[in-house]
């Protein structure tokens, strides 16, 4: 079900009152050829982040045709969270931090600019950063009153990019991960090394500022922000968050990720300043195609996944079968309207 | 401290666990001129919402000088609610829902649009109103799992006017009620006759396109996604949408008003569909004029005001002293800096 990557068991915390907060924002990192496959062509990326949440809210997206996926089909590991809040019932809000493209749901807005190539230039202003940092310190705050713990997931094409450049800006020597088990490490080193020549010191709201992103920012501002314990839902960028947050102040943080990324020797779980579990959502033994491909290394993590799917554990739910279900309703009922014209399936 | 104006005493339900959400927006009917003080000058009055919202987070405004205020330079009631928050330390988030401005601080959007001004045309197109309601049931649903019960307060200039026309539209006899003791009835009367002429069918959404504006669509949402009941913090506005919503659905709701808005003959409180209190701030005991004023019939409610002096009140906190600290600390030392140029009272 789960393992305890490094440090300790926390999963007690998940039995606890728990919000679900989503951050979701974009990167233009992502618009380097080959860096993503978050997006079934480049159009489509900067939707993806959008389509998630509406995923999330009305198991269906509404900026979109069909549902976010890689340009082979594989689809968004968005259908697991939407499964687990399903199953759990969790109170959730969905933050935007620098979205190109609005979600047509209620969300939250810190105003964040949409952050920069990191190949081409530095992510963000340095004002811009303290602003998100300090909106995103509201709400973390006013988000732990109404809660034990707050969970934070994130969804922001070429995430991993600008998470390795954060880690290898603290100095460290991360492994590049990516949603594709061909990882395109030749490009995204490139990247990351045109990206570190603008870092003028190891400072966190420098890192941010000249390499990271605004999802990073505001996921660092809600767990600052917190009084209470806060679970960074995600692979490498909560890895890179959890090094920034502790670099920044002082916060009890954990991270929960999915064991696709716990197995991907390039994910840095290691490289983490508080414990880490991954949760195994057994995909590998799905009915579905689509869905055993996270078990062959492929997208592996996102919109919260692994933390949704220990969450779900924690309080006693299969996950396997209600993703499934999810898979049927979202994915292959509206394919098999569209091939068969049937009105009656309305 | 307050009274029954209706129904029974639900004071008990302050002293749970509760969020407070403040709802802003514009409707272009404050444009019309001499309809609304809510706003030192007609160019000010759109930022009267989104300075409001920045002085509960901040204790200042960030998108205007000073704080919003009446030509004459009488107080906006957001420094009442600035106080009891202070006080009560309660949870809260702004929505944002038609706004002209931004805020300068985290907020949810509803990406709803700025209502129209209702003299001239329809408040909003139906499928707007359809949405903003649908988006914020999914609000109130999610708010309404972390909580016993929702406090929802309000600021949009011209509101009341907006209010009135509701009301009349379900067949009622309001009142006209206003932030001005010589309130400009006569200008408010031909504007709610040319609006009703728009009023095909008394039926809630058609009455909101028609002649209600984006806060009143707001505020009915978040009531009916609720799980729990739901206190309107407010007064002629919130009675418009207490009939509102009684007509969508079911919702447990009660309104939470000032004494001045009940002193008022013309606030209309008897015509709501639910239980209301009136809590008195005591403000005609202040020692400052400004604050005085609200004794004498100027402003009188607004930014949930009324709702959460009920609230201090409930929780054994006096009002009145917090309330002149916060004028003092927001009002007085900025002027007194200004008018000293004294640096160290920075």
């Amino acid at each position: 079900m789960y393992e305890v990557v490094k440090g300790y068991d926390f999963t007690d915390l998940l039995r606890k009152n728990l919000v679900y907060l989503l951050v979701v924002g974009n990167t233009k990192t992502a618009e380097i050829p080959g860096i993503t496959v978050a997006g079934a062509n480049p159009e489509l990326i900067k939707y993806t982040p959008p389509a998630d949440a509406e995923l999330l809210y009305y198991g269906r997206c509404l900026s979109i045709k069909g549902i976010p996926a890689t340009p082979d089909g594989k689809p968004t590991p968005a259908l697991i969270s939407y499964a687990a809040l399903k199953l759990t019932k969790i109170p959730f809000f969905v933050i935007s931090s620098g979205l190109i493209v609005k979600p047509k749901i209620p969300f939250i807005d810190l105003q964040a600019p949409v952050g920069e190539n990191i190949a081409e230039k530095r992510a963000m202003d340095e004002k811009d950063v303290e602003e998100v940092v300090e909106r995103a310190k509201i709400l973390g705050e006013n988000f732990s009153k109404v809660c034990d713990a707050l969970i934070v997931g994130e969804s922001i094409p070429a995430g991993t990019t600008t998470a390795a450049a954060v880690l290898k800006s603290f100095g460290l020597d991360p492994a590049v991960s990516s949603s594709m088990p061909e990882n395109p490490i030749e490009l995204k080193k490139i990247v990351i090394e045109k990206a570190l020549k603008r870092v003028r010191k190891s400072e966190p709201l420098e890192i941010l500022s000249a390499v990271g992103d605004p999802v990073l920012a505001a996921v660092c501002g809600i767990a600052l922000g917190s009084k209470k314990p806060v679970i960074l839902a995600g692979g490498t960028q909560m890895v890179a968050a959890s090094r920034l947050i502790s670099s920044m102040g002082r916060a009890e943080i954990a991270i929960a990720t999915t064991v696709y990324v716990a197995r991907d020797k390039n994910a840095n779980l290691k490289l983490a300043s508080c414990p880490v579990i991954a949760a195994d959502p057994m995909l590998g033994k799905s009915k579905y195609l689509g869905l055993r491909a996270y078990e062959e290394g492929f997208v592996k993590e996102g919109v919260g996944a692994g933390g949704l799917t220990l969450l779900c554990y924690a309080r006693g739910f299969e996950v396997l079968n209600e993703v499934e279900k999810s898979y049927e309703e979202i994915v292959i009922k509206p394919i098999s309207y569209r091939a068969h014209g049937d009105l009656s399936q309305r």
